[in-house]
């Protein structure tokens, strides 16, 4: 693991790192903030997974999430969302490809050799974590937006001894049922559509996977709500499999970070009340 | 004024805005923040000046100043650093030309047609400012980072009156005496020191300009601390002419917004005290 920068901020450090990852074959970039702490504490950890073009930096930058990170004593992994580079394959839409990985082990060409996020983001950063960070991997929680939020919430449902809490900002919550996502999962994974269900929230809360609850913010003023984000569809999957699901329209907001900053604090508040920090 | 975008954060609007300067001679960007607010109500403005290569929108994106304004109810004005476009002259080097304007009206060639933006910064804008946002313009603070920082103290020191607060993060205090300084000062202005003191905060206080107070936070890690920077400078001029500094001198900080996000809300409180916000 490389040291791609890091800055003192809020007390702690804001790290960018980078290493060769074997899940995806190539050179994988990702930034951690690690508040001040005690020699020998083991912080509890909470994993941002980014939206459509996005790199580790948007949220970096633009997440204003460090000041109640150091308050709450939450350390931040924020990785890319695919593989890079040259020799990787790419579509020149923004929704497939590189910036667009969906959180998928790709089965389709001519994805399949690099576009391996699930393993990258469920096995090999996780391991790379907990080595080299003072983590405390007992006490884990994920939250994300859009593309992000459909990772962190299937993540979650799929590995949920892992994960003691899940959150999400305007999430893709059933890319079987949006653009978006059959245009990725069609790409990434083929025609089969009962291979997507693994990546699908909707789906796998039908399927019988389950958390503990779930938090999701949503502007109304989205230009992607009524195609792309359907939180109605998780409202109705959650009731059905009685998961709580607080769900918050928030009036005006659109899919931005100046949206995502404005609540930030108050979900790493939640997280950090189930993770005991 | 036409509406570059518009975004809901943090209960309020942060907005982008352009209209054409007649003081640059160009098209002009700026960001403004517009705390939720009764009607009727005049909220007191406070301007961040921005520092070498910036644009509008590094604060915007990175400065993490929206949560604090908008609990403080205070306006935030950001404009950019220097005229640009085709036609605009420029520099190949970061800190000369495009982005590096120094908030000086230059004199020299080919400087002296659209680099005026001391004259934008303090009358044009303003009056945009005052006519189109609902600003409480006898209450008005200013601040800035780096160069931004030197624009605000200078422009504070020269319009007392209009300034009720002034602070800094990592100011040029002194740029009759640094390398950044001279290089900018001297292709603005030309070569005669003398034409330079209006645009040195410690030239202006030792030529007689005073300001109620001043604070100043600077990172101990700054790469330009020494070279560029030399707060000392500005102690030793505001102890001679019993001006109030506080000078946080802050360890491990850098120069980068990862340091001026982290003591922003700082700022904004020590405003809103003094404008009685």
């Amino acid at each position: 693991m490389e040291i791609v920068s890091s800055n003192k901020s809020y007390g702690g450090t804001q790290g960018v790192y980078s290493h060769a990852s074997s899940a995806t074959g190539t050179e994988m970039t990702f930034a951690v903030y690690v508040p001040d702490h005690d020699d020998r504490a083991k912080l509890p950890v909470l994993w941002y997974l980014s939206g459509l073009t996005c790199t580790h930096a948007n949220v970096m930058e633009k997440g204003e999430y460090r000041r109640a990170a150091s308050a709450l004593g939450l350390i931040i992994v924020a990785p890319d969302t695919s593989p890079r580079g040259e020799g990787v394959a790419d579509d020149d839409a923004y929704d497939m490809g590189q910036g667009a990985g969906f959180y998928v082990d790709a089965t389709e060409e001519p994805w399949a050799q690099h576009f391996r996020m699930r393993s990258y983001i469920e096995q090999e950063l996780p391991e790379l974590i907990a080595k080299e960070f003072p983590v405390d991997m007992d006490r884990q929680g994920i939250f994300g937006h859009s593309m992000g939020g459909h990772g962190a919430l299937t993540i979650a449902l799929r590995n949920p001894d892992r994960f003691k809490s899940v959150s999400a900002f305007s999430p893709i919550v059933a890319p079987l049922h949006c653009p978006w996502g059959e245009k990725a999962l069609g790409g990434y994974l083929g025609s089969d559509q009962a291979r997507w269900r693994q990546y699908d929230a909707c789906a796998l809360i039908e399927d019988g996977a389950r958390v503990d609850e779930i938090l999701v913010d949503q502007g109304t003023s989205d230009n992607f709500l009524e195609e792309q984000l359907k939180p109605h569809l998780l409202t109705e999957a959650c009731e059905k499999a009685a998961i709580p699901l607080t769900l918050n329209m928030r009036k005006g907001y659109d899919h931005s970070y100046y949206f995502i900053s404005t609540f930030m604090a108050d979900h790493l508040r939640w997280h950090a009340e189930r993770l005991g920090s």
